[in-house]
């Protein structure tokens, strides 16, 4: 059995369930690498994946004998099926962070459950630590991200729209990797101000502000890097907002360390923020792997506490709304005494003339 | 108020709910326009939606004071507001099919609701039946999908891979509407076995087949279509095939209209698959809308009748796996004694030399 399936196994063990129901597709593909609908099953006898005729083709090419998965096609299975996968079992385990309301109440009935119980994000949390192969898949996703970066700045011109540098990007990662991780964000002028911002029609001027928010796709794992660049010059009046930015995303990379409590470095952001009448409005950072956003969150709500091979970003921004924004985030590897940006691109004052 | 919104008091009022929390990002834009992360409540006295720092700008810019919707920050609200919003409400209704068992648990606690009761995809129902606006964005949708055919039919060279074709696609798409509304797929030769492949490196032939399944968005709205096509001839082995499934997917664009019976539909294209020995191994089709898959769903395991204004797909196939797969589908809108094909790209051979 896989090595996953197996600590996954070990851990129902532990925790006195005789089997569990996984149905979040990401948690599926990180167990066992399937990428199709369906629903995995860890039953007292074997690891069952019910999927449909759309899939079946597609997971029998995925999965090797190694993995002792059996694969049904939900067609094929009868009421008494269902009912008989978890026989004899007291407690079965379920993604309550996943699982609707309704999907709980049918999972009870369909498969005759008497106690379906929470576990608390286990699969999630384990996520948070990444092995060797998944650290070398981020590791090429921010690769190929720092060379997308450095390839738009050359491609960057006045007069170009937000759309279409947007698009440029999608279609760099198109071709070098799996595609985006997430819709790009090219926000410039006065839109740099939303954090979010979906790209428009607004034409890139003769001296402009422009905030990019890339990542791309490697085997399913996710870069994510943001940078803030200048066209023709950088305006006075948002140099001292830009140093700020800096300093304190610089900081972060020297607090982010095994043990380094996320609380403490995020409020240590927010407070300097303050202190120049600014705010953090959003979280200073995230996990990174299968999900573009995963555990764990770093923010002034959670005690998190950083180890060794967790990948997060660092990414603080201050926004002036209807002027402008800045925003510097790179995907980071937590190492046992210190920290790794495994996004390398310039931070100092990229200027596009 | 506008409509929709005053359309789910009046529901909620007949249902003797006194509130409802909407968390379907999807529903959320069906009753306000707000494209952006948040909760919306509707309280005894207001309407409320609560999103964070990021989308507080833009949510702004989206509503008008005709909306009569109240816009918070999360981090302002104190526990006492979030166990005020709800406060003298006996039922307060919540979406089942979307809110998690974990939320579910954090809802009741978070705004103290004594019966959180389930609603039974009102909305989602509601949706199913389109007004004149939500067709107008659907038929735009459809446009520029059979205009994207015709071009990509004449941009498809042998030689070319499957990602490149379907790279074009979306970028179409990108060009002239709001982009694709789903995964493109363009699988050829014996990949077009399978219903949900992904665009690969494999290269088109000389002779060779194409299944391509493309949609974009306008407004939201999305548009579904889906092609077989042929480079250089058609194959006499792959013809019997073709005919079968074309002959059912204009016999259900006869049946289809107000008040027919789609599992009536579907038993006959599946009774006349198996009397030549195919099966129809997915459903017939399915509603679209601001979801490209959205209620209702065409099967033989749903009792569905039509209604005028419903906009759903009719997309037969038939899957010989290793070998080659033939899908045509078109997205249609339901009228009172007939139904419209809102995709119009030529069925019969299209055959590229």
């Amino acid at each position: 059995m896989n090595q996953k399936m197996q600590w996954l196994r070990n851990q129902l063990l532990s925790m006195n369930l005789q089997g569990m129901i996984v149905t979040n597709p990401v948690n599926i593909k990180y167990l066992t690498n399937i990428r199709a609908e369906g629903t995995l099953l860890v039953t007292r006898k074997e690891n069952v994946f019910i999927t449909d005729g759309r899939y079946i083709e597609d997971v029998h090419n995925t999965l090797t004998l190694f993995d002792e998965i059996v694969v049904y096609d939900a067609r094929s299975l009868t009421k008494e099926d269902f009912e008989n996968f978890f026989l004899f079992c007291e407690n079965v385990g379920f993604e309550e962070g996943h699982v609707t309301y309704a999907k709980y109440k049918e999972y009870m009935h369909k498969y005759k459950i008497n106690n379906l119980v929470e576990t608390e994000h286990m699969i999630e949390k384990q996520r948070m630590i990444k092995d060797v192969e998944e650290i070398e898949n981020i590791k090429k996703a921010c690769e190929i991200t720092d060379k997308c970066f450095e390839y738009i700045v050359n491609y960057i011109k006045p007069g170009m729209t937000e759309k279409q540098i947007a698009r440029e990007i999608d279609d760099y990662y198109y071709k070098n990797s799996e595609g985006k991780s997430f819709d790009t964000i090219v926000a410039s002028g006065e839109n740099s101000s939303k954090p979010h911002a979906i790209p428009t029609d607004r034409k890139i001027q003769e001296v402009d502000i422009i905030t990019i928010d890339m990542g791309c796709k490697i085997n399913g794992y996710c870069s994510d890097m943001t940078r803030t660049i200048f066209v023709g010059e950088v305006p006075q009046y948002v140099k001292p907002v830009y140093e700020l930015v800096l300093k304190n995303q610089e900081q972060v990379l020297n607090d982010m360390k095994e043990n380094s409590n996320t609380k403490l470095i995020t409020k240590m952001v927010d407070n300097d923020f303050r202190l120049n009448n600014y705010d953090l409005i959003h979280a200073l950072g995230h996990g990174v792997g299968l999900d573009i956003h995963e555990a764990p969150l770093l923010t002034i709500n959670a005690e998190t506490v950083l180890k060794e091979n967790m990948v997060v970003t660092n990414e603080p921004g201050i926004y002036i709304a209807g002027r402008f924004g800045i925003r510097i985030e790179d995907t980071v590897l937590i190492h046992k005494g210190t920290c790794e940006a495994l996004t390398k691109s310039p931070k100092k004052y990229v200027i596009i003339r």
